[in-house]
C-alpha cells in the first residue's frame, strides 16, 4: 500500500508492454492523445453563472478547447466555501450550450458519480481522490473520459496503480493529470514533477496532462511551467482562470487573469509547431 | 487545501484553546483519553474465522483491550486482496461476542458506513481517506467513535482540519492516529512522527494513538517503537498481529506474530506505571 | 550518489555482521555504548565564559556527562553569528578544567580539525557536513571520538556510509547521532526520525544518540522526544540547554531553561532502570 | 539553520530588489546571463585522457560552449572511485588547450581551491557542499566564475542564503544551478524542480543553470527535460556526456551518448529561437 509495495501489487493494463500506441480519447472533436495540445482552462470554482460564463468566453477566444470549473470542492477546512453543487453543474452544462466548449468538473462523492456524469463531458478525480478506490470503481463503469490527478504524495506507480482501476473496470478513456507532489519547499504550493511527463510516456500509453497552477500555487509561475510542460512533452495543460482572481472564493493567488491567459495562449502557438504539436482552435 | 492555505482554512472544536480538558471517550469499561493506556491489536485483514479468533483470544490474553481487523481493505492495486467484506464485518462481531473485546475496522465507501456502523465498536478512517470530505461528513452523523489516521502527507494542521469536520458535524468521539508520513527515507515503509503526539497534546484535547505496524512496516521496529510512542504521551497503540505473519494475505512483514505480541505487552506493563499510565486488562 | 545508488557503493567496516559485539567508546570514565545512558548538553553557541560556566555546573549537577558548546557555527546566512571560534574552544577547555566534564564540540573547516582536536574528548560532524568527504578522511585520522550527525536528507545507508569513511581511516569510535530529517511537515523544524534508533541497532555495531532539540525546534517537544529516544534504545542524547533561552545567540526557541533541563534529568532517571539502562553521575 | 529559521538569517545582495538588471557573467566570448543560451557538458568524471578528449570535441561539434569533468569525486562510499585528482585538472587543462572549450569542474576541499582555479575557469561546488561554509568563504575571495548547485534538500531561500556567501565576500560571479530535490519519488534520483528556474528569476539577478543528469538519474529523461528547462526560462544547462555510458566510472545511467547528445543540440537549437534565445557555436 506504501512505497515498499508487495510484489503482488501492479499495473498491466495501462502499461506500455501492453498496449504499444499511444491511446486517444475523443471529445467532440478534439481528440486527446494525438499531435492535438489541448488546453483545459477556468476558475477553481463555479462562483456564479456571470463569473463562468465570462471566463468561458474569454478562455474559448484565447484558444483554450475545454472548460474547467469546480462544482464540489474539497478543502481541507470545513470552514472554507464548499462549491456550489448542483447549481454549479447546471452553470457548466450552460456555459457548454452558450460557447461550444465541453466541461470538466470533479466528482468527489460515489453517491454523485451518475449525477455529475450526466452534466459533464469528462469526469475529474482530483489528488486526495486518486486513492479512493471505491470511487474509481464506481467511475470506471462509466463511458467518459477521466482526468486522473496524481496524488500529492503518490508515486508513480502508485499512480499508474490507481488508474489501473479504470482500465480493469472497463473505462480506457483516462488522462493523466501530473498536479505536484508534496515536498520539503515551501516557497511554492507543491512541488510540479515534470519529469513525470516522459517518465509516464515510457510506462504507460495514456495521455498525460499538467496543471502548473496547483503544481507551483503562484500565478506568476504559471506561465513558464506551462511552456515547460510543453515541451516536455505533456498532450495538454489544466489552468485556473479567473476574471479577477483577487476576489476569487478560492485559489486566487495561483489563477491567472483572463489577459494574462491570452498571452500564456500566444506563447503555446508559438512552441506549440517547433515540438510537433498544434493548437486547435475550438470547433462550434 | 496545501501546505500554503488561505487564512479561511482553519480548525477550532478541536483545539485545546476551545476545550481546555482532554476529551475521554468510553468504549464498554474502556475510557480511552483517561490515564488508562489502550492497546487496539488484530490482523490488518480478516481472513478467516478461524484466524480472527486465535488473533482474537491470544491478543486479549496478552492485555489488548480492543481488537482490529479489516474487512474491506484498500489495496494500491486492483489485483491485490480486497477483503471479506460484510462476511469480515460479522466475523468481526462473532470475535466479539466469543472474547469480549470490542472491535475496530475500515469503512472506505460511504456508502457502507451505515453497515459497518452496526457492526463495530469503533470506525476506523483510514489514512488514504483522511480527506475524503463526503466520508468524513457521513461518519460525523453516527454515535460512535472514530480513529481518523493521519494521510501520508498531511501536516499537523490539515489533520486536525479533517478531524474538525467529525466535530463541527456533531461526532466529537474522535481519536487520532499516527501512522507514519511519507519521506525519502526508503528503509522504513513510512517515517513515523512521534513529536506529532507531544505536538498533538498541545494543539488539541482529542486523544492520540500511535500505529507503529504502518509507522514502520518492518515487524522487528515495532516494539521499540510501541515503548516510544508509550513515552511520548500517546494514549494507545494500533498493533498488527497475526498467527503466523509469513503466510498473511497482506502486510505480512510488518505484522508481530503471537509471541513477540505477548513480550511487547509485558515490556508496556512495566514502562507504564512510570509513566503515570495504567494498562487495563479487558473485563468480560 | 544519490538514492538510486550503483552497487558498487556500500558500507562494510560499520555493519553488524562485521562486528557482531557493540562499540564501545571510553571517554573518561564514561563508556558510550554500554548499558550507561549518558546526557550530552550545553548551549548551541558558545557566547561567553559566564554563560558556558553557568550552564556547564547547571547540567552536571543535573545528571549530565557530557558538555557540548558550538565554537563555530554553521550558519545559513553570512549575515547570522558564527560563533566565537578558538575563544569560544578555550572557554569549553575552561568548562571542562573547573566541572570535569568532557567537551564536545563541532568542527566544520578540515584546516581546524587539529586545532579542534587539541582542545575537545570528542569531535562532532554536524548535519550540513555529513557528506563532506575529506573533513571525514581528516578527522578519521584521529585518536578521538566522533559524534557523526545525520544529514538533513540522508538515508541510513548514506549515513553508514559516511561513518564507513571514519573506520576506512583507522578511527572507529564513532557514535552516530539522529537529529531529524526534512519533510513536508512545517509545524517541527524536523521530523525526528526514532525509527531509526532500532534500524541502527540492527544495521550497525555503533552507539546512536539522538537530538531532540534540533529534531523538534521547539524546546517544549524536547522532553516527551527524549524518554522516547531513551525507550527506543538510544544510547543517549545531545541535549541544547542555556541559562535564558530567549535571549540566545541562536536556536533559542528549542533550548532547555536549567530547570526544565533538570525535570527532564529526573525523569530519565526513573524511566532508565525499567529498560536496563543506568543513568551515570558525573566523577570528578 | 533549518526550515524555520529566525529572522536574523536572510540574503540581500543576491536579491531582484538589490539589484534589478540581470547578472551577466563573461567567460572567454561567452556571455553567461544573457540572451545566449549555454551548455556546458562532459563526463561526469574525467577518466582518462582519451575519454575526455573524445568527448570535448564532440561536445564542441555538437554546440557545447563549455566542457565539464569531474576530477575529484564526491563520493557516498569510500568504495567508490574517487576521482584523479589534480591528474585530472591537467587532462582538463589540455581539452581546453585543444578544443577552445573552456573547462568547468568540482572543488570539495578547502585547501585545493587554489589549485583548481589555477586550472579551470569555472569553480563548480556540488550539492553536498552547498552549505560547506567555510568553502564558500575561500571561493568567494576568487575572481573566478562559480556555479553552485542546489542542495539535495535546500530551500530557494537557503540556496540564495548560500549564494550570499560568495556575492558577501566578494565575488559576485554565481551561477546557480537547480540540479533536483529529494523527495519520496523513486522512479527518478531526483525530482527536477524546475519551477526553481522562473521562481530563482523572480527572486534574483543570478543566471540560472539546469542539470537534467542529476536531475533525473536516468538518461532518457534527460532531453525532454533539457528542452523542458530551456522553456522554463534557464539560461542554461549542465549535461553529462559520456563515449560509452555503460561502461562509466559513474552516472553511466545518467549520461546522454554522443550520438544522443548531438541529436537533443539540434532540438534546443530549434527551440530557442522561438524563446528569444541564442545558441552560440562556440568560437575559436
Amino acid at each position: 500500500m506504501d512505497k515498499n509495495n508487495t510484489e503482488q501489487e501492479s499495473y498491466k493494463l495501462v502499461s506500455r508492454e501492453y498496449q504499444r500506441h499511444n491511446t486517444q480519447i475523443a471529445v467532440k472533436e478534439n481528440i486527446i492523445g494525438s499531435k492535438q495540445f489541448h488546453v483545459i482552462a477556468g476558475p477553481c470554482a463555479v462562483e456564479s453563472k456571470g463569473q463562468l460564463l465570462e471566463t468561458a468566453w474569454a478562455v474559448k477566444e484565447a484558444g483554450a478547447t475545454l472548460l474547467r470549473g469546480g462544482a464540489f470542492k474539497p478543502r481541507s477546512s470545513p470552514y472554507s466555501f464548499q462549491g456550489l453543487g448542483e447549481k454549479g453543474l447546471k452553470y457548466l452544462a450552460e456555459a457548454r450550450e452558450e460557447t461550444g466548449l465541453p466541461v470538466v468538473t470533479e466528482v468527489m462523492d460515489v453517491r454523485d458519480v451518475e449525477l455529475v456524469a450526466s452534466y459533464v463531458d469528462i469526469i475529474q478525480v482530483g489528488a486526495r481522490n486518486m486513492q479512493n478506490f471505491f470511487l474509481l470503481r464506481e467511475i470506471s463503469k462509466l463511458d467518459k473520459p477521466i482526468i486522473l490527478k496524481r496524488g500529492q504524495c503518490a508515486t508513480l506507480k502508485e499512480w499508474l496503480m490507481a488508474a489501473e482501476y479504470f482500465l480493469y473496470g472497463g473505462n480506457s478513456k483516462v488522462i493523466l493529470c501530473e498536479r505536484g507532489i508534496r515536498t520539503f519547499e515551501d516557497y511554492t504550493r507543491n512541488t510540479l514533477d515534470l519529469s513525470a511527463v516522459p517518465a509516464l510516456k515510457n510506462l504507460s500509453h495514456l495521455p498525460v496532462f499538467v496543471d502548473p497552477s496547483h503544481g507551483t500555487g503562484k500565478w506568476e509561475l504559471v506561465a513558464p511551467m506551462a511552456l515547460a510542460a510543453l515541451a516536455a512533452g505533456a498532450d495538454g495543460l489544466l489552468i485556473e482562470v479567473h476574471p479577477n482572481p483577487e476576489n476569487a472564493c478560492s485559489d486566487g493567488q495561483q489563477s491567472l487573469n483572463l489577459k494574462n491567459f491570452a498571452l500564456l495562449m500566444e506563447d503555446l502557438r508559438r512552441l506549440a509547431p517547433v515540438l510537433a504539436r498544434e493548437m486547435v482552435e475550438q470547433i462550434e
